[in-house]
């Protein structure tokens, strides 16, 4: 058997997310099917970890393992002639069986992005989130730097899961501007379930000034998810880039 | 009776263009029912000029004549409730009866956008001609060149419209490389029908090699549609500016 990965993009807004689920259809699923009608096996691809329903990749990594004796870098090709147009794989390569997907993972990044203004742009409607009222700019980049290092980030995890240790370690916690546009971005070890939008949710309420400042270092240290603000709308997110030993998405794309 | 001039911005995708038609639906028609369920009246908005079908605006410019005593930002908001998503006025204010949105332009840009490379991007694909062969960039520079200043441009005109002086002056006509994105900038004091990309096609295929260089001039000189290329997709074309005097989209679409 050979280990092949992959950098698939995709547009989240018509799937129920990346994992497989009995409630509609999710991109896992696609890439399952696609390679099914390319190399006739029952194939499970591993992703780097799972997207919400309407979140979106740049560059989300995938592993599956084959006996097909293609050349690796044809599976992008082939897959691409049986996927929808909202999923691409955008590199194929063969890769060792050390390698996985999700286990693997070094540093992943997420962009949060968000359109300031009274009418929403049209061109970045599906991937953006529209607000009315202005932002503290101020407030988001002081709230930022309070996410930054390693915490317990049980606060900013959904209601409801589970997970033994919520402690992560976050590197890069940034807000960009460009005219009327904000961008979020965030890397880190790793992230909890619905973490990168309960964070946003959070800063924009403090932004709002709804919540007050130090909110985010006052969760951080009672754990208590009221103590964090809502889950913002997964159309604004998009997991940008995934790092491994010896494996950056990043360079690949900028040679594509 | 007061004049309104808005900005409009719209994915082309799902329309047959701008100009209203019996073969499906126009931007031009959904503006004119916004407006109608708006003030009532029977409203036929001008635009700055046509656009063909799944050609994109990022500022067209309209204008329309109403007896509603509305303040004249609230037309965009008003608008906008009624509009289909694809659709979005940016922009509304009252101007003179001397504006006409047509007749009244100075200038007018486009942008084409090309993406080179094995796989078309998810993001961008609504927007973006996908290419696999590499451009010759340097041949695509010298074509630019050749475009500007005032020629006769009728070798560049769709077959079959008439036009009585295809004479036009271009101030602006660059390529722009980011990656492996190719973006064509092009202004003018005006534009033949499928001008822009008439001329896109045959700068693409003296960039690979199909058609010997200097093929741009040739063709201005002769006068003859058959020395200029293909009329390249409707998708990647966008109108990105519009200029009048005392009024500049780009000057407004930067304050929002």
């Amino acid at each position: 058997m050979r280990r092949i990965r992959l950098i698939v993009e995709y547009d989240g807004t018509d799937y129920i997310g990346w994992q497989i689920q009995n409630n509609g259809v999710s991109v896992q699923q696609c890439l399952n099917e696609a390679l099914h009608t390319v190399t006739g096996e029952e194939i499970c691809v591993h992703g780097s970890g799972r997207t919400d329903s309407g979140v979106h990749a740049r560059a989300q990594v995938v592993h599956f393992d084959t006996s097909v004796r293609m050349p690796a870098d044809k599976f992008a090709i082939a897959m691409n002639m049986r996927l929808p147009h909202s999923i691409r794989v955008l590199f194929s390569e063969e890769t060792n069986q050390d390698f996985h997907a999700r286990f693997s993972v070094l540093e992943k990044s997420y962009r949060y992005s968000i359109q300031v203004g009274p009418h929403a742009r049209v061109q970045t409607s599906g991937t953006t989130l529209h607000v009315h009222v202005p932002l503290d700019t101020d407030a988001l980049h002081a709230a930022a730097k309070e996410i930054l290092g390693t915490h317990d980030f049980t606060a900013f995890m959904a209601a409801g899961s589970s997970t033994e240790n919520a402690v992560r370690t976050i590197l890069k916690s940034e807000w960009l501007q460009q005219g009327s546009y904000l961008y979020y971005d965030v890397t880190g070890t790793g992230f909890l379930y619905n973490m990168v939008r309960i964070l946003v949710g959070t800063m924009l309420e403090i932004a709002w000034d709804k919540r007050s400042s130090g909110a985010i270092a006052r969760a951080l240290t009672s754990g208590r998810r009221n103590d964090a603000g809502s889950t913002a709308p997964a159309k604004g997110l998009c997991l940008m880039r995934v790092r491994y030993e010896n494996f950056d998405t990043e360079t690949i794309l900028q040679k594509l």
